[in-house]
């Protein structure tokens, strides 16, 4: 799937209004922001709302707002992961220190729900601003979580509730607010919801699928640096519960061991092959059920959601 | 003037339901908002308010809004300036490491547009969105301000602004939140801007001089610290401005010296009185032009908000 270069160029346009300034604080907060971000999030608060209404203009605000919070998320949690590079850049904090990178964020943060302030209707912008402060507090508890499964072994349960809510919320809020802006009616919304609730697994499950299988070059960061870190993806987690004893002994060897080789990470990948497989699985099977919650929508124009479901499964980066 | 503890105890049960979890993240969140704060910026919401209005049930959730923006950014700025103490407390990241404090506040943000989100007219929720966004643009604008003059030397102009941005806007945007909240008529809502333009510089200009001749027990930091730190209050500007050149001379040597003693800050506070003066007076008239702007008000109703001015120039802490 090809995304739209007009609607993106638009999103672009809308996202420099709010840091169109030049110092030090206001550069650290554009240095992510025009990195070169899919703008998934702020495409499918368009999309969605494109299901209903075409006015651009009512819509870009809300685009906006959800993009500016990805971006103080990505900002802060790079200094709370000790993250030196992002998408092949720099990070924020790597460039401008500490300080101003917090406050990047924080900025960024500001200037998304300044952002939701400019939706014209008051109740429009109520009932985002309703989602997308709900959607922050899920974030941060998330992040949170995620934190703490470095020293802990999450259950499935927790791994699932850890991602839905630090990747999931967030785009989730943007369909959702998609809907709201586009006068949904609530089927139409319940639908959208269950829809962005799949993607927003699949998004992260495939996140999880490239880090052992993607191209290094593609994804930006060394093939099995989950492995390396430990992390408890849904994929390391259904191999745990599946795998024979002896598989499973070195699997826990391997996982999470910061002086392994390239040999043991291939050994990992090839251990994981068969959860690998039952991951692919789970995404198209919940891709199909998101595209059909699509189906009370007019045929032509939920098409681009469509796409959408099936390119974050089929994404290479 | 005493604060009224029923709305103080009002204004904190309202913020309880905003961090009513216990784990590692809520309760970060949660040490410096119940580490004993004055809550000015909540009750000065609140007492606008009460000018027009008496529901508390209406107001709280604004209320609570601008006390969580206000942790936010304690537990931030701290972060920022490597701050180990605040209220004779250790700081959060001290306690809780750096990666959940910036969280902690991160969450503390979230919760503040909740706060807002919880206004039931959305007109009204609309308003204080707007107000609020703005202000913490400007709160971030002007913690870089702070920074950058570490290793510069501000014009008194520049200083202004900072001040206005750093701590004024949040109090302006506490007052605003009031009048709006209460339905206050355009003129109503300009005598109340202005009032809190005022009481904005008195709080930061008696935060400068109570740094000078407070009692150490009370302001919970050594007196003298911002001549130690070198900071350009608008005491040290006033005199730089008006010393001859030999006092001039002796200030700049022991300003911003890290390895100055006891003796060395009393001279510089010797060197500063005529300036502290200037700042009382200056302090003295903003107050009166303040409370002047209140008197469209119903007399009986304007009176906490004429204490509170007063309040304000004579606190101790």
């Amino acid at each position: 799937m090809l995304f739209d270069v007009e609607i993106l160029k638009k999103i672009d346009e809308e996202l420099k209004k709010y840091v169109d300034k030049n110092d030090e604080l206001y550069n650290a907060s554009k240095h992510l922001l025009f990195a070169g971000g899919k703008r998934l999030r702020p495409y499918l608060t368009v999309i969605t709302y494109n299901l209903k209404k075409d006015n651009m203009e009512e819509i870009l605000p809300a685009a906006a707002a959800v993009e500016l919070i990805h971006n103080y998320t990505l900002i802060h949690d790079d200094i709370m992961d000790n993250d030196d590079e992002r998408r092949g850049k720099p990070t924020v904090h790597v460039v401008y220190g500490e300080p101003i990178a917090i406050l990047a964020g924080d900025l960024l943060y500001a200037k998304a729900f300044e952002a939701v302030s400019n939706i014209k209707d008051s109740k429009k912008a109520h009932d985002v601003l309703k989602i997308l402060s709900k959607a922050c507090v899920e974030v941060c508890e998330g992040q949170a979580m995620d934190m703490k499964f470095e020293n802990y072994n999450p259950t499935m349960e927790e791994y699932l509730e850890m991602i839905r809510k630090k990747t999931g919320a967030l785009l989730e809020a943007s369909v959702e607010i998609g809907a709201i802006m586009a006068d949904c009616s609530e089927e139409e919304k319940t639908a959208l919801k269950e829809y962005a609730k799949r993607i927003g697994l699949t998004f992260q499950i495939q996140d999880d699928v490239l880090d052992l299988i993607g191209d290094k070059n593609k994804i930006g960061k060394p093939v099995g640096s989950d492995i390396r870190e430990g992390k408890k993806t849904i994929i390391v987690i259904h191999a745990l519960k599946t795998l024979d004893e002896e598989k499973k002994r070195r699997l826990l060897e391997i996982l999470g061991n910061k002086n392994i080789g390239e040999e043991e990470i291939k050994e990992a990948i090839e251990i994981l092959k068969p959860s690998i497989e039952y991951a692919k699985e789970l995404m198209k099977i919940k891709t199909e059920e998101a595209k059909n919650y699509l189906k009370i929508f007019d045929e032509e124009r939920r098409k681009v959601l469509e796409d959408l479901a099936d390119f974050i499964i089929s994404r290479i980066h």
